[in-house]
């Protein structure tokens, strides 16, 4: 069977993942690449629609272990209608968060427990665990700055970015502690770097992996 | 430490349960059993919000595995919340649907692979399996005529409600298989009977069981 190959991007706030992202994206549709780039929480109707559930808070008094839960939820729904489907087809799912920001963000500074947590994870992927895993790291001063940047005036912060400095600190030390225990899995990319120069990184990591998988993720030539 | 009773009434519609817990918990309550009646989807504020949307329909395009998993996340919210607690400050939890509901309706007539429908389970459940599951055991035509009597013509039908003779009739022999299965959780009770005969059999199996428990169930008389 065709097998395509599953990358997820993680990180803080302001770590540009979604700028690197859409240039990945260009660079390997150039090369004739068949991708799809997605992003958690949402990428299909089901999790979007939890999303702005999530998003705008309406479940923060419910607690981490709800909003643990419907993440859970919206997860299941993008690995089985969206992920597995793409790359059972062959495609390079390029996905904008994933199971690491669970960890991150409802276990380690939600404080839910990690059994829990692992159950939950196992529940929601079903075996679906990336191929590899960019994992921006900025300080998170940094990073908020941009994020409040990109935003201008207009848009509201969401109720992640509006957290302290210090929770936000635990967060990147818990992305670092991830990656240094899935070393096989994940790759830190220093995101403080100017916008080229993680692009440059990036694109070196990921083509060096794909070099080692078959030409079925390259497009063929259709008839239709 | 102290530990309650936790028992569940499941069953298709129209079996009655609603009233038999009712009249169970005064009974119950004249005795000086501590009691806390609480049903599902729902039972604790998180879950109440996502018993709406399971409810009326709304998270029905996205599937039987969406659905599933906001039962599960309501049930999760449900027994942290809400059972455990009162289970361990030793009362007697009456709970109007719990997971055989799931196993019956999203796990067997909602075509889910058991793998992961137990496994949603024991994330949701975290180990508070029922000291005692009674099977409301109805024909369902029987069940839907009387859920239809019950509602009057103002009240519209529910989801579940509206689906074919067919499909209760499959959630009927489901709930068996389970009673069969685990005989030591579960009691069939024969919800054809009239009202005060199915009282009398629900009380004669609650107050058997309850009588092999500690004294701890009973309210101490308190100088507040």
């Amino acid at each position: 069977m065709v097998h395509g190959f599953f990358i997820t991007f993680e990180g803080g706030e302001g770590a540009g993942k979604s700028t690197q992202i859409e240039r990945l994206a260009s660079k390997m549709r150039a090369k004739k690449y068949d991708v799809l780039v997605t992003r958690e929480p949402g990428g299909s109707p089901g999790a979007e629609a939890v999303r702005h559930v999530l998003l705008s808070g309406a479940a923060e008094p419910f607690g981490p272990r709800m909003e643990a839960l419907l993440f859970a939820a919206a997860r299941s729904d993008h690995v089985e209608q969206v992920i597995r489907p793409a790359v059972e087809r062959g495609s390079i799912v390029l996905c904008d968060r994933f199971m690491d920001s669970s960890r991150v963000y409802q276990g380690v500074t939600g404080g839910l427990d990690p059994a829990f947590m692992g159950a939950l994870e196992k529940v929601a992927i079903n075996g679906m665990v990336p191929d590899m895993t960019l994992i921006f790291d900025i300080d998170p001063a940094e990073g908020l700055r941009r994020a409040t940047a990109r935003r201008g005036t207009d848009a509201g912060a969401d109720r992640f970015e509006k957290e302290t400095l210090d929770i936000h600190q635990r967060r990147r030390e818990a992305f670092l502690a991830i990656a240094a225990a899935e070393p096989e899995r994940c790759i830190v990319v220093d995101a403080s770097a100017d916008p080229d120069t993680v692009e440059n990184v990036v694109t070196a990591a990921v083509f060096a992996a794909l070099e080692t998988m078959t030409p079925a993720h390259r497009k063929q030539a259709s008839p239709g």
